[in-house]
């Protein structure tokens, strides 16, 4: 007999929207025996049916739901079907080459994200119940989806938190890392063995393509380059020169790797600078730029250090501002969830008022459509993309 | 000498940043004599000096800034050095061959807009400080731009605020007004003496583009579809078929024009129908699109008419969403400014929950980049966009 739980009054609002997190506080008491990571059914107060989904009494999201169809069971079948309908979702709006192909909930399988390269899969399971289907989606992508290879990142911290340890390795037979992509025309070096997270962001796949009408005879400044993405399309669409800058030096090799392999090695040059340090600098040297592009790290990962983070983002921006030239662009963006909407504009209009210039906005975009917001789960927004006329 | 006015202590702190405006009650006194449409000197209380702009002391918006720079003059020189900066981003930023070529405050021109129909234009001044700069603005059109005709479109309402009459009628020798233009592949027909405002809605531009892969081999329904522009670009997207309806039969026919003109007669077509009526019948009939498409025209052009406004979208939203398949799609819009950012995705969230449906956000976008938002004036963003699937 399935275990079934039953949701305290009141509670379980959101989940009973849409939203497929209950947190343990949301639970009254169940009934029947469980295993974490067992399916079990959810019913609020009133007995109402919400769901199936998995338990894990570990996590403080102690259930996360699987469908909200009785009648559907939790199987091979069940994941092929989410897996075409999220593939078929992605050949409707993006070029699946390489692409997100599973955004966890907002493709309805929380805790599970996979990247696309080419013929080659990066699985990330972030959840204690998901990690019970590692042996059905390598299956399915092998024998439905062809994959040549897949490997697993599933290093996250946040494994931790479902009693989980961080896993690492391949899931077929070892091939290659080093996998080769195009994306916008730009060709790049994917390591899904030791790069961030997945080994590439494909979130802003279509935002790297809206820098290219301003970059072209452009001077380009990208700070934040990483693998060197948006310098390479500011490059490609013809920019007359481009300094892309990192903190780090692996990924300014990597970066130059990447230039190198587009033949714009003249064009696209990478240097390893804190660009916190250097664009006061610069900027008190007198140099400027057509286009400065600030891609950071997400400065916060939670709620309680959003003040530090606003911070960082004011003071990038204000020193990113100052060496735009006057008529100039500044592409900047956030990828924090905690960072929203609202307070972003407020601070990069903070920062434009310190450096005394006026902002126009060309254009505002979120993440790739290969990552859809799925709007009952709002954690499934996090880029905002802007690019400004700088007067 | 010139007239100079002085602030409130406390107030004109927007203006002070950048906004273009201030109201006669910011206003604590001048030295000096003005008539209406004169330039002014603008100081605030310390009698630091903010810009200079024209006075219209019937109107609610008393000064209007012109210039930063006191050194600048308001001259043929300054609207020609203006107009250029305005072509210049343009053509940086999007495709010119029809575009706004000058939008009012954004372009640091408050009162005046100008779109730009192949060689045609179309000027319309909303103010009376702006009406003193008519033969200017003409001219520079003809002898710096081109123009093989201009054609005023002053037939504003608002203008009376201003003490104004509404004006209409060729500024150049008459020519026939009937233009056709390209935009994303599809031509139409503008009808610059007798069409909606200047006679087509550049400012969708990108978003029509935006529908092109959700609409291939679809069935598509374009609500609102006034001269046919978004069931056009579905038609050149290669969708199946597309039904356009609009309430006014004169726009049914234009539109079936412009259907003629892009040999899509046999995929597009269109009927006279309200939306608010005829989609509740529809969906009781049990019919169904792929893809929905409403573009309402503003709901509210005032903050005190929100209320009503709101309840508009939800309705015309919510009877959209019972028209998709499941797993097709929604585009919606809002061009009012007073229906700002959250409020509207409030509403939208509440038509779902209503339908019963779910919303995956596959983009958001604002107006076409060439109706830039001046972040210290943000009566400049008005346009709203979104492509959902609904599941």
């Amino acid at each position: 007999m399935t275990c079934k739980f039953y949701l305290h009054k009141g509670k379980g609002k959101k989940a009973e929207n849409g939203h497929p997190w209950i947190y343990t506080d949301e639970i009254q008491g169940y009934d029947g025996e469980y295993t974490n990571g067992d399916i079990v059914e959810i019913y609020n107060f009133k007995e109402d049916f919400i769901g199936k989904g998995y338990i894990n009494d570990v996590s403080k999201i102690a259930l996360r739901i699987m469908t909200r169809d009785r009648e559907e069971n939790i199987d091979r079948e069940f994941f092929l079907k989410r897996f075409k309908a999220a593939f078929d979702y992605r050949k409707k709006v993006i070029d699946t080459s390489s692409c997100r192909f599973i955004f966890g909930e907002a493709d309805f399988l929380p805790g599970l994200t996979i990247d696309k390269f080419e013929d080659y899969y990066v699985v990330q399971i972030a959840s204690l119940g998901m990690d019970m289907y590692r042996d059905i989606i390598v299956d399915i992508l092998k024998k439905d989806f062809n994959a040549k290879g897949i490997f697993e990142r599933s290093d996250l911290n946040s494994r931790e938190l479902e009693g989980l340890e961080q896993k690492k390795g391949f899931l077929t037979d070892p091939f290659p890392t080093m996998v080769q992509i195009v994306e916008n025309g730009v060709k790049y070096y994917v390591d899904i063995e030791n790069g961030q997270k997945t080994g590439f962001f494909l979130d802003q796949k279509e935002n790297r393509k809206a820098i290219h009408r301003i970059c072209k005879d452009a001077e380009v400044l990208d700070c934040f380059t990483h693998t060197g993405s948006f310098a390479l399309n500011a490059g490609i669409a013809g920019a007359k020169s481009v300094l892309g800058i990192d903190v780090s030096q692996h990924a300014v090799d990597f970066a130059t790797k990447n230039s190198e392999l587009n033949d714009l090695s003249e064009i696209v040059k990478f240097e390893c600078h804190n660009a916190f340090d250097v664009l006061p600098k610069w900027a008190k040297e007198g140099r400027s730029f057509d286009v400065v592009i600030l891609d950071p790290p997400a400065f916060t990962k939670s709620r309680e250090t959003v003040n530090g983070a606003k911070r960082g983002y004011k003071e990038i921006n204000l020193r990113g501002l100052k060496m735009v030239r006057p008529g100039g662009y500044l592409v900047t963006c956030s990828c924090s969830h905690f960072m929203k909407e609202d307070l972003l504009k407020t601070t990069l209009q903070e920062a434009a008022k310190d450096a005394r210039r006026t902002l126009r906005q060309v254009e505002f975009r979120t993440q790739s459509a290969d990552h859809p917001i799925l709007w009952n789960s709002d954690e499934s927004y996090y880029l905002k993309f802007f690019v400004f006329q700088v007067v």
